[in-house]
């Protein structure tokens, strides 16, 4: 039996989602809780492999397992067994056999959150980008504009980034502010290695005034990684949603 | 020199606002701060000394200091010193020679989050009371409009509460689901000890179906802390505003 998660986490414990020798991941955390409670060995897919420190409110994962018990029983057994690590099984349901967290996604949600005051966050520390210069939020959404639709993202894509071709079609990039919290809405097929947070390192230098949309123009078509702005910090960005649309 | 902060803080590592020998305050924490500053050993006095684990994003404070450093200076010193504690001094201003955080107060503004979903909470862990049955934020609304005004409420006030008189006036109680979220904001002069957690703990039940608006009315005339319902943790709760208006 196919099962398809829906999994919240707090990334700052872990090397990231995936299973590495280095440290504790979200994968093995998982693993072992299926394994605890089933007492069978499986290997856990999802669809979006957040880095150290990257959180989730809406990751999606499936796995198989001989014993056909229903959803919420696996739900809440794998919730009892996850606990008190920072991740939670948001919802379970049975899955087609052909399902595939990775390979059926048809989109991807990313929300970065900037906490723009002078005063370091508290409450918030691990959990936003702490940015106290003042930024101009509607001219971040200018300089945002530049990259939506499909393009060669070179300039945005990490050195070790594996995918096979740096074209990639942004549908949304949406800057708001609320208050001192400023939220960036980010929705794609799929992304490069680190593409949104190089991409919110560049639109900091627009909100910061040291850029103009235009040079956000410049960095993408010169296809050049030196050509943007530095990596934002994995503290801000959320895995917010997976989608399993018509292809 | 006189100086009025407002503070942001996590009270999950701290046995509370108050300097006590049992552990870690944040007040120990802000005095800490302030003598490693400015060499000076002070008092810091507080408008609501929240209790261990409750949390704060607009605690005011304030403190007197020989040395007339600018407010900027005050702030940046503070926060500068507090770290990695999660506590952030959010505003510091020069305040009149009379201002007194807590007797100059005339309203205290509180919120308390309920993360009502079965999955218990991952990125929220520490910072919301989890709910995993269903909550009719409605009817809770109805049970919170029957504490609005002036009462005595003994029913909802610790056993150890000091406060002369069980009299007070709830000014604002409003419930509203937000997704999983059912925030409560809570506004009056003062609070007794517990009051806003056991009022919410009495709400859950109304929520929950078990007892009636009317029941609601009941606890409160019967003037016994028994009669309402049980304290809600400390995680949920957060201090978010003080006045100082006109008395």
């Amino acid at each position: 039996m196919r099962y398809r998660l829906t999994i919240e986490y707090d990334g700052g414990p872990y090397v990231g989602w995936q299973r590495q020798p280095n440290g504790p991941s979200v994968q093995a955390e998982v693993e072992r809780a299926i394994e605890a409670y089933s007492g069978e060995a499986v290997t856990v897919f999802c669809a979006g492999r957040t880095d150290a420190g990257v959180h989730a409110t809406g990751q999606v994962a499936h796995f198989d397992l001989e014993r056909g018990d229903p959803a919420e029983k696996v739900q809440a057994a794998l919730n009892a067994h996850l606990r008190p690590a920072p991740i939670s099984v948001v919802t379970a349901e049975i899955a087609d056999a052909d399902f595939h967290a990775r390979f059926s996604a048809t989109g991807r949600a990313y929300l970065y959150r900037i906490l723009n005051r002078r005063a370091r966050p508290a409450l918030e520390a691990g959990r936003v980008w702490w940015i106290p210069a003042p930024l101009d939020a509607d001219l971040m959404q200018e300089g945002a504009d530049r990259l939506l639709g499909k393009h060669d993202f070179t300039s945005f894509r990490a050195v070790n980034c594996q995918a096979q071709s740096p074209v990639k079609t942004l549908e949304r990039f949406d800057i708001r502010r609320s208050g001192e919290m400023i939220e960036c809405v980010v929705e794609a097929r799929s992304f490069l290695h680190h593409q949104v947070r190089n991409m919110v390192g560049t639109l900091r230098k627009v909100g910061e005034g040291k850029w103009t949309p235009d040079d956000v123009t410049a960095a993408l078509e010169a296809r050049d990684r030196s050509a943007a702005g530095a990596t934002a910090p994995p503290d801000g960005l959320y895995l917010t949603r997976v989608e399993y649309g018509a292809q």
